[in-house]
C-alpha cells in the first residue's frame, strides 16, 4: 500500500524517471490556513544539489497544488500536490538494466514483480521522498495551528563522527546555513569534509539523525499497537536507508538498572513532569507531555563510483559499474524527511485523540 | 486500534485483572492444519512462574479455543481465543490507585482517557502480550507449512552483558532448557546470576532481544510504507519495554563506507545470494532470501521493589511503594512475543505476497 | 473481514455450533456510561424462541462481559463479549453434510474454501447477528448519550402485507408487543396468521423492514466514497438475507421530477429544515438534520420444510431435505439487527466527524 | 476518505472548478498489459457534451499518466491519472454562493465543514467521478485478464418509462450508439423525447439503472461484512444521485414464497448451475458462478431551471435561481460510473480471494 496514516493519510505515486512525484493528503480538517511558502520551504531543504555535497541532478522541486484549497483555507477536501521531473537522464541507467546494483532495491523488487523499472531505481528511488516531505509539511502547520508542536531534526552523527549528547537547544538558523545540517559548528566543518573525502574516494558515508517534538500533549497514541514509537518507528523506518530507531535511552538504556532509568515524576505548577527524560516522552506508548526524542541510523548511501561484483536478471555472474549522480552521503538532506515522517504520525495521532473520551 | 495485519489481522482484548485475555485472529487461510499444542507451548514459553526468575504470580494460561476449526482444519472464519485470568489479587495494587508509577503507563493513560484501572495495569499490563503470542503462533505455523520460514529469537543481552556476535546456529532444545534463554551457556549463567542480584536488591534489568528469520522467500515486503523492516519494527516496538530496533549491521552499519557496507550479489546454483548480510536479508525494504536480522533493546522493568518520587492524580506529591509480584527482568519471557509479532508481520505479507503479479 | 467501522469497530466472531458468538468493540471512548442490561434487552429482541412465529430453538442468549469497563463506565479498552451456545444439535445437520442446501450460503462457501462447517451453516448462520446486536448497542447508548441520536426500525411488509405509509411516530411499547413489528396492530395480525399459515405449509416468508433515525446532527458522512447512506447500505446489506435497500424516495423517487422530488429549504428558528424529506436525511451523502429514512428488502428465508433438488460437494444431483428448526419467517427477529447496523455506520461517522474541522 | 477498496484500492482528488481532477489507483499487480485507449473510452462514455442531451459544458476529459507502467505493463508501483478541467466558468456559480440550493450537498457540507466551495458543488460535484471511471477501467482490464469476468450496465428506467425484464443479452454496439443507454430502441427514443421535453420544462428526470456481471468465480465475496453485494451497495449507493439498489429479485422477492424463490442447484457438466437466479450471483454474499445482477435507483438531478425556495449561509430566506450548464437527466451518462464501482470491488475481491486457502 502506497498509503499511510488512519485519519491523517497519505498515498504517494510517481517514479524518479516518469512524469512527477505526486502525493494526496487526505484527513486535513477543514479551515487550516495553509502556507504553501512554508511547504516550498521544506522541499528546498530536501532537494538535490543545493550545496557541493549533493547530488549535481538539477531540479526545481516546485509543486503545483491541484485540490483542496478555497482562497488561503483548506475545504476538507483532499490535497493533491505534484511535482514534475525535469532532470531525468534516463540512458545514465542504461548500464545498470539487466545488473543488479549490490544493497539497491533492485533485486528484492525484481523477485516481487518480475521486473522493474531500472530507471533511476524508479518507485524504489528516494526521489520518492518528495511526497512525504510534503505531507508532512501539510501535518506540521496542523499540528503548529492546533496544538503547538513542534518538530526538529538534525544530524547527529556522520560517519564516526558524532554528537556526544543530545542537542539542549537547536539553532534553527544556523543549523539551516550549514550543509551538513548538524547544529554543532566544529563537527559541522570535519563532517563536511568527510563527506568530500569520500565523494573524491567515489565512496559513501553513513550516519544518524536524531529528532526533538516539543510541546506534545499528554495523551497522544494508541492502545496496544498504535503505540506512539510503533507509529514513529514504522514510519521512519520506511525511509530509504534506514536500518535503525531508538526512543530516549534507547539501546544504552537497555544497560541501566529499573533504579537508574525510571522517570520519576514532579509537578511544575499545574504540570506533572518527570526529572529525567529516560523513557523520551511516552510511556506505555502513550505521550506524557515531555519531549519525544529519538535517533535514527542510515546506512552508507548503496550507489558507489566503484565496480562492484554482482549477478544479472539472467542469473549470470556481471559487474555493476558506478556512474549517474548520486549523493556520497544522504544523512543532511533526509533531516526534512525524518520531521516529515514524525509530523505525519503526531498529525494522525492528533486527530485520533479526540474521539478518545465521550 | 486493537488490531494488527491488514489480511492476516489480529485483534486483541483483556485486561489483566478482568475476566482475561482474547485474541481475533482473522484472514488464516482455509484448510491449514493447526497443531493446538504447538500453540499452547508457545503460552507456556510466555508463561509466568516458569522459574524462580520470573513473577511468581501463578497463572496456568491455558487457552479455549472459541471459533474457527472444523476437525484439524482452519474454516477460514476467524480464529478466537480466549485465556481467563486465575490469580488475581487486585488488592495487591490498592496502593497505586492515585499514585502514577515512574515510567509506567500510568499518566499517559490518565492523560489521555480521563480515568483509569490500575489494577495490574490494566490493558497497559504485558499480560496483554498473551494475545500476540496466540496470534504469533497461528501466524507461524501458517509460515511453515506455507513456505517453511522459520523465526527464532533469543536473548542477546541482560544488563551489560553481551553476546559479541550473532550466533551462527542456535540450539534450541538447550536453549529452551536456559531461563535465559541465551544460547551461550556461560553467559547464560552470568546472566542468571545477574537477574537473581538484581531481584534481592529490588531492582530491574534491561536487555536485548535477537531475531532471525530464515527461509524468507525472496520479494516479501510492501512498496514504500510497508517496507519489511517497517512493519517488523511498528510490530516490534509495540511490545512493553521496546525501546529500539535495529536491523542487519543496524547502528553500527552507519559507521562503515559504502563500499565495506554493501552485499555484493553471486549466484548459489538457481539461487541469488549475497556473500555479506549488512542488509539484514532485505534492500529497499524487500526480502532478498538472505536470513532477516533484528535486535531489540528492552528498558528494564518499570516496576522494582523500592520506594520512587511521585505525584498523584490529584497534582500532590505522593511516594509511589514498590509492592506486588513482578519480573526483576522480563526479558527472556518476552522472546516467545518478539517471535510472535515478526510471525504476525511476515505472515501477513506473504498473503499480501499473492496479490504481486498478474 | 470480520470487522467493520473505521474508528468505532467492531470484529465478529464465533459459529452456530461451535463454542459460541462474540464480539469486540473498539473504539469506544472512554467514561461512557454502560447500561449492560439494556444490552441484553437488544439481544432478547432477537432471540430465538420468542414466541410462536420463531424457531423453536432454545437459547438463553445472555452475554458474559469479558474486557473494557471499570466498574460502570467504558476504560478507552477493547469491549468484548462473548455468547456461549447452548441447544446445538448438530445431529440435526448431518443429512445436509455434503448437499448445497438451495439459495443458502453452502455451495459458495465450499467454493471459496475448499471446505464448509456444515453444522447450522457455522460461520454464514444468522446466529452470526448476535455480535451484531452487541455492538450495535453499545453504539446506540454513545449516540444517545453524545448527542441523542436514536434509531427506531419497524417491520414494514411480510410477503404482500405491507404499510401503506412511513409510520409517523413509532408507539414502541405496542410494537414490542407484538411479535411481528409491526405498528399497525391490524396489519400485524394479519401478518401473524401469514407467517402461521407459511410454517404449516414448510413454507417460508420474506418481507422488508423500514428504519427511522432521529435526532442526526447536520454534518455527518464522509465525503465522496463514505456517504451516509453508502455505508449504511454497506452495513444493511450485510445482514443475513437481505437483497436491497433504499433511501428516503427511493426507487419510487425515480419515477419523480426534479420539480417534485426537491426538498426546499426554510428556517424554524435558528434551524435548517427542508419542507418535504425524500432525500431520507442526507443531501451529497451528508445529514442534513432531516430524518434518515430506509427500507431495506430481505427475501423468505431459504430453509423451507420440504424437499428441493439439489447437488453435492461430488457434484451428482441430490434431494436437500428439509429438516431442523428454523423460522419460517426471519424479519421480525431482523428489526433489532437493522437498528444495529444503522447503530454502527452512526456511532462510527460521528466519532469521525470529530476531526472535520480545525 | 477519499480511498475505496482494500488491497486494489483508489484515492479519488479534485474539485469540479479547481485545476483538476485525478486518481491513483494502487494495488493492481504488476505485469498487467494496459490498453490506455480502452480506459479514455470509458472517460468519453461519461464525457458531458456527448449528445444534445447532456450538459453543453465543454470538456475534452482527456487524462494524462503519471506513474505506474513501464513500457506496456504495470509495474507493481500505484497508477496516477490527472485530468485537467478546461471549461469552467466559475462565474456561473456566483448567484449560488450564499444560498443552498434544494437537494443539493451544499447545506450538509457547509454544516460539516463550516465553510464550502460553492464553484460547482466543489468536491461534490458529480465531476468527481470521472476518477472512478478511471480506476473503474484499470479494474476492468485487470478482471478481463485475469478470470475473463466482464460488467456491462445499462439504462433500465427513466422517469416512468422501464423495461420489463432483465434483459437477456445486451446489443452493446447498438446501445452505445443510443443516447440513452437502453438496449430497446423503442423506449429508447420515448426517453430520448422524454429527456428532451424536461429540459425545454426546465425540469429533470430520474431513472433505474441495472447492471449484469458476468463470467464471476465462484468464491468470490469476503465473509460476514464484506458481502459482495454489501461491498457492491457501498460502491454503487456512493455515486451522486443514487437512492438505492437491490441484488437479483430484490424488493419484488421480498413477497415471494422461500418455494417459490429458492435457486434449485443442477450440474452442467462439471459446474454447478442454479435453475433460476432470483439470489443474483450470490448466495450468503458469496458469489456462486451466476451473473451477478442488480439495479440502481437515481433520483432526478437535484439543479433544475426554475426558482426554487430556499435559505442561505446567514439563516436568511432566499430564493435559489436556476442557471447554468446542467443534465437533466444524468442517468444515460452514469452507466459507466456504474460499472466502474462494480468493476473496482470485484476487482478487490478477485484479488483478495487469492489468500482464501493455503
Amino acid at each position: 500500500m502506497n498509503s499511510f496514516g488512519h485519519i491523517f493519510r497519505i498515498t504517494s505515486f510517481g517514479e524518479s524517471h516518469g512524469a512527477g512525484l505526486g502525493v494526496v493528503v487526505d484527513g486535513c480538517p477543514a479551515g487550516l490556513k495553509l502556507d504553501l511558502e512554508a511547504i516550498q520551504h521544506e522541499l528546498d531543504r530536501r532537494k538535490p544539489g543545493q550545496n557541493p555535497l549533493t547530488t549535481q541532478r538539477k531540479e526545481s522541486d516546485t509543486f503545483e497544488l491541484l485540490s483542496g484549497m478555497a482562497g488561503a483555507v483548506t475545504t476538507g477536501a483532499p490535497l493533491a500536490f505534484l511535482v514534475r521531473n525535469e532532470d531525468q537522464k534516463s540512458a545514465d541507467y542504461d548500464h545498470i538494466e539487466h545488473v543488479f546494483r549490490p544493497s539497491h532495491a533492485d533485486y528484492g523488487w525484481f523477485a516481487k514483480y518480475g521486473l522493474r523499472d531500472h530507471r533511476g531505481g524508479g518507485r524504489s528511488s528516494a526521489r520518492e521522498t518528495l511526497a512525504r516531505v510534503i505531507g508532512g509539511a501539510v501535518a506540521k502547520q496542523l499540528l503548529q495551528t492546533a496544538c503547538g508542536l513542534q518538530i526538529e531534526a538534525w544530524v547527529h552523527a556522520i560517519h564516526t563522527l558524532e554528537l556526544p549528547n543530545w542537542p539542549a537547544s537547536l539553532l534553527l538558523e544556523t543549523q539551516a546555513q550549514q550543509w551538513t545540517r548538524c547544529p554543532d559548528a566544529n563537527l559541522a566543518q570535519q563532517m563536511a569534509d568527510a563527506i568530500e573525502n569520500a565523494r573524491q574516494a567515489g565512496d559513501s558515508l553513513g550516519g544518524v539523525i536524531g529528532c526533538r517534538i516539543q510541546h506534545v500533549p499528554p495523551g497522544l497514541g494508541a492502545p496496544v499497537f498504535d503505540k506512539v514509537h510503533a507509529l514513529l518507528g514504522h514510519a521512519v523506518l520506511s525511509i530509504n536507508a534506514v536500518k535503525g530507531i531508538e526512543f530516549g535511552s534507547g539501546f544504552e538504556g537497555s544497560r541501566l538498572k529499573g533504579s537508574e532509568h525510571n522517570d520519576e515524576f514532579y509537578m511544575e505548577g499545574e504540570r506533572v513532569r518527570t526529572r529525567t527524560n529516560h523513557s523520551g516522552g511516552m510511556q506505555g506508548g502513550i505521550s506524557n507531555g515531555e519531549d519525544i526524542l529519538f535517533k535514527t541510523a542510515f546506512k552508507p548511501t548503496s550507489t558507489i563510483m566503484q565496480d562492484q561484483r554482482s549477478v544479472d536478471t539472467a542469473g549470470n555472474e556481471a559487474i555493476a559499474k558506478g556512474k549517474g549522480r548520486h549523493d556520497p552521503c544522504v544523512v543532511p538532506r533526509a533531516v526534512p524527511i525524518v520531521e516529515a515522517m514524525a509530523a505525519l504520525v503526531m498529525a494522525d495521532l492528533w486527530l485520533r485523540s479526540k474521539a478518545d473520551r465521550i
